[in-house]
């Protein structure tokens, strides 16, 4: 196993292919092909045999993989299986959402704390948390060792706001701000942004 | 121009040169480079130039792009440079969120209708909206010729629902969803996830 060579575009599929094999185990099913994987993921079944064989040999000719085997081995790889606690940066409407969304812990994550510099936010209930003074987020992440972070404030806020995350420890970043951040080369950061997925469909929209 | 051959992945990469060429004309900077353009979205000046080549001359040696004329170009080529139409389709709390979201106007959408099929949330304010029920989705949607949904529903609802949307006259879904949608090669899907996202990362933390 060669893993620290796998190229990232590969790693971004593992955790679909992880999904679809979740909800495939939901269903009860207890082995799948290639083929049907694909048909779950438009990704193509060559596609998806050459992607999870760089981890090593899963599949048996004839019978498939198992989904609970697979799916056991995708989530060591990527390194949820384990629970992973997660700050969430910015108590808007999506940091309430983000704090509430009930399908993270089956996938490998618990937001533990939602912060805010916002004086008429701190010390609200959100669900199960309080709003926490952003004024003590560095020491609160780093004393809580998490090393990942939902970051929702508002685009001007954001760099400087990471630059702290960084600080405290946080590791990776998952950005909803809509601006791209600069960080260390050390520092993992993905990003959503719902206009930057619409524009990429409009383009094909006549 | 032969913009029908541009690969999508270069296509994926136009709105984010767009976000940054839009913050940049905020900041009332009138001229950027590829050099500078790539020290804001983390992709090389090498890649962006080729990238943006693909539809013509934009860049002048010495004197970089002109950001406005750039920015209004990317817009014309993503079909930006007009107000799209988006209905939301689930009404908790990111359905909220984004049915309330500011953001969307000035990169070209606005959100005109949110539906939902819980009797406790139809007719509920949000925002400027009134919850629809989902029971006339199909008939508002095709009547008001809006092409474009972003898809807040439950796992288990969202394939019968884009198949409804689809059946609606929309061509393309934003689907947040934790599932992939199984559509006809005509119509255009993006998937929102973060856990997907998070999984990512965590295969590179220790």
């Amino acid at each position: 196993m060669n893993a620290d060579k796998v190229p990232d575009i590969i790693i971004g599929r593992l955790p679909v292919y992880l999904r679809a094999l979740q909800r495939m185990a939901e269903k009860g099913m207890s082995t799948t092909s290639s083929q049907e994987l694909s048909a779950h993921v438009g990704i193509s079944a060559a596609q998806i045999r050459k992607d999870i064989s760089q981890f090593g040999e899963f599949g048996k000719q004839g019978t498939g993989y198992s989904i609970l085997f697979l799916a056991d081995r995708l989530r060591e790889i990527l390194k949820v299986n384990r629970m992973w606690d997660v700050a969430v940066v910015g108590a808007g409407e999506l940091g309430h959402a983000l704090s509430r969304y009930q399908g993270f812990t089956d996938r490998g994550f618990c937001v533990v704390m939602l912060f805010d510099n916002d004086p008429f936010k701190i010390g609200r209930n959100v669900g199960e948390f309080v709003v926490e003074d952003s004024a003590n987020m560095v020491e609160r992440i780093r004393g809580a060792n998490i090393k990942i972070v939902m970051l929702t404030v508002p685009a001007a806020a954001a760099q400087a706001v990471a630059d702290k995350l960084i600080q405290a420890g946080v590791k990776a970043i998952l950005n909803y701000a809509p601006i791209s951040l600069n960080v260390p080369d050390t520092i993992h950061v993905q990003h959503i942004d719902p206009a930057i997925h619409l524009q990429r469909m409009t383009y094909y929209l006549t």
